[in-house]
């Protein structure tokens, strides 16, 4: 690998130039024109314009990601997150361009791109699953049966779907057929598929998720996350490694985790999703990532390893090259979205331009950014400024140093959630360990006040 | 400990006051009139202005430091480096005054202040000393049969210096007499005593050094660090571990360090230095520094610990509470000393307003500044304004992180040693390992260049 070219923008672009930097691998960005002044075009060795915003006519512009990847002489490709990082069709004309791709094979990326396929590949590698159908749901059969075998709540995901689109709730056999109806009309216009399926409903459930890592032939976890933290099921503080999971459930997690990845010859880093419900003391498979996540550098504080690093390293041909002895997990890291959105206005994005940017610094902090002072977000795309990573020796000493680092942060000229994340670490409910997805909803006072 | 008072300006008075914060402890930064605006007395909770600037006049105003620990309540005084923190005097005028000093006890300061003495302690405790006289010379005996007896050329050292002052450098015995006479004069001058003493001269010789700390009863390294890459005398560079020392001469190096710190019953951090002669492959000790170090977090960065929290807690009157085995030390750090100097200029001090300072980021990067973009650099002290410390799994991996990260490291508005920073990182003598304490001098081109 000699030239990767960076289909991305935002923090993440920064964060694999950066790597391959660090490789001596040179590096393309690709900025759409409104990126042009960009961080990411300004640290990358070249930067090629696919495009004006939105997105959809550039980034997402595969023709155009793929000339400039010619046009440049790039050799690979990383797509990063979102974009057309989970896009199987992309990454197969990556590849037919003769171009390295830096992700897992496009045929892992279909199988765990289609939820009831990638729920029957974890019933087969042992990884827990919530009661629910196995496989596609047969609306012409009996629903309702089915239904009370998995018990009310429950709920209808589009196959198709994941990170949290395309889900319904179901109270009751009452509103069981013409939800299911809604659920399939909605699917089929969102995702081009009609496909759907019953699962469980659990209320109060934790979001935790295992970060593995392999070169098609060996596998290893990096330990696990916790990311309940999440604002209309987005994330925004995570956690690594997860609290107050008990320890059989941890290394279920984790062991099933390495072994779905076997089981399907997975290449690169990919994250195992689940719901852990703390009631019934239960973890079950929510779905398989099979990208870089947001909050990979959690991971990376406490074990050291170089995630990206080793998915050039793998994309490239080299092996593993360790085992899962070999990796120490070590201290508690948490990580924070920070994002241009305004708390006193519903969070709606609030571009413009960046006055100051001060963002503390110390002992085991670590700031992952994609912008600087005197730039201008701009309104196009998601509102992620950047991430602060925070590590210490254990979770009561990273609280700490985080409301620290919180505190010291400041940022001017545009509204970000900062103030909200110096709330959240103050709360008892996240203090303790006992908060869950919608805690950040269920709170009075979190959300709508300024700071 | 309830309230410490920080008894120091710039990037360590943040280190240490993010310290405490992070312990829940309440924190006085005191300031000079000049330092109003600082970081530092923007992160303390309180600040107490002691006297107009030079340093004099306020930082090294015992009067106004202790005044300022009584009006404010404080029961902790940290001195940082530099200014009184290796002033016994100060010491145990603090702790008269009923507070707690943070920092070992007076009489270690004061042991390893007088460097005939410290030479004699090390010799006590096996730390392999250089060829030299023990204890102070008696100027009044046969100097050419002892000066002989070590070998020209060598060093008459002033017993009160350390740091690299005080040492007059002698070539034969033609110079012998009149150079150790004008030697006692100037340490008669300087420190006030004219005691000296002969130590033969290393060419070529490596800075390299180990971390101690210890609680009184036990005692633990936290690994070498090598500082060798120096302009005139003053550290620019500083690593950790020291790279291309023999495994028995590292292993020796530490077990008598902390066995000197056993000895002379030591409390809390400190660092003995040790001269290192590649062509002979011998250590010698040069002194004990009764302190934290400008580069103590690259030790943090190898071991996960933090020194400062470790000050706080044993002045607390905590106990160790982990053994040597306990400590592993994990890949290698560079620390990169950012200065407001003008390398045009003969690295005069290039005060000014800070109008912009893009820190770079992403995994293994810490900064500890005590400045931030808006400021003004005022022209009346050291001219540090932070650290870059770079961490990776091994020394290549971290020399080809800090110079992506140096690379993309900003400061405008004022002259700094950035510049600099990106030729060493790019210097093959400094990539080999093979550079020493007068390398920077050595190499036409490397400094008086712009960038």
């Amino acid at each position: 690998m000699k030239k990767l070219l960076i289909a991305n923008r935002g923090e993440i672009a920064v964060r694999i130039i950066r790597a391959a930097k660090e490789m001596g691998i040179a590096t393309v960005a690709v900025a759409s024109e409104a990126d042009r002044e960009s961080d990411a075009a300004r640290y990358a060795d070249e930067c090629a314009v696919v495009g004006p915003a939105p997105a959809g006519l550039s980034y997402l512009n595969q023709d155009a990601v793929i000339a400039a990847a010619a046009e440049t002489g790039a050799d690979a490709v990383h797509p990063g997150y979102g974009f057309l990082s989970e896009n199987a069709g992309f990454a197969r004309r990556v590849q037919e361009a003769g171009l390295i791709w830096v992700g897992p094979n496009p045929d892992s990326i279909d199988l765990m791109g289609d939820k009831a396929r990638a729920r029957q590949a974890a019933i087969e590698a042992g990884v827990p699953v919530l009661a629910g159908t196995d496989g596609v749901l047969d609306v012409s059969g009996d629903l309702e049966a089915l239904a009370e075998g998995i018990g009310y709540p429950l709920v209808v995901k589009a196959s198709a779907g994941g990170g949290g689109r395309g889900i319904r709730r179901i109270d009751s056999r009452t509103d069981l057929r013409s939800t299911v109806e809604v659920a399939q009309a909605e699917a089929l216009a969102a995702f081009n598929s009609s496909d759907v399926y019953f699962e469980r409903f659990v209320t109060h459930a934790r979001h935790v998720e295992v970060q593995i890592f392999g070169d098609g032939e060996s596998w290893v976890h990096l330990g696990d996350r916790d990311c309940s933290m999440q604002r209309r099921q987005q994330k925004v503080i995570e956690e690594a490694p997860a609290p107050g999971l008990p320890d059989d459930l941890r290394e279920l997690m984790r062991e099933t985790s390495v072994e779905l990845a076997r089981q399907t010859a997975y290449v690169g880093a990919g994250t195992v999703e689940f719901l852990y419900d703390p009631e019934r003391q239960e973890i079950a498979f929510i779905e398989m990532n099979t990208r870089l996540q947001v909050e990979h550098p959690i991971s990376e504080a406490i074990t050291g390893i170089d995630l990206v690093r080793e998915q050039l390293r793998i994309a490239a041909g080299e092996r593993l090259g360790y085992g899962q002895s070999d990796i120490r997990l070590d201290g508690h890291a948490f990580e924070f979205r920070i994002n241009a959105e305004d708390p006193n206005n519903n969070f709606m994005p609030s571009p413009g331009r960046i006055e100051s940017l001060d963002l503390s610094g110390g002992p085991g902090v670590r700031a992952d950014f994609g912008f600087r002072a005197g730039q201008t977000v701009v309104p196009f795309y998601d509102s992620l400024l950047g991430k602060l990573i925070v590590w210490d020796v254990d979770r009561d000493h990273a609280l700490a140093r985080a409301a620290r680092v919180l505190d010291e942060t400041e940022i001017a000229g545009i509204s970000t959630t900062v103030p909200l994340m110096r709330r959240l670490v103050a709360l008892d409910d996240f203090r303790s360990a006992t908060h869950h997805t919608t805690t950040i909803e269920s709170v009075p006072g979190l959300l709508g006040e300024s700071a």
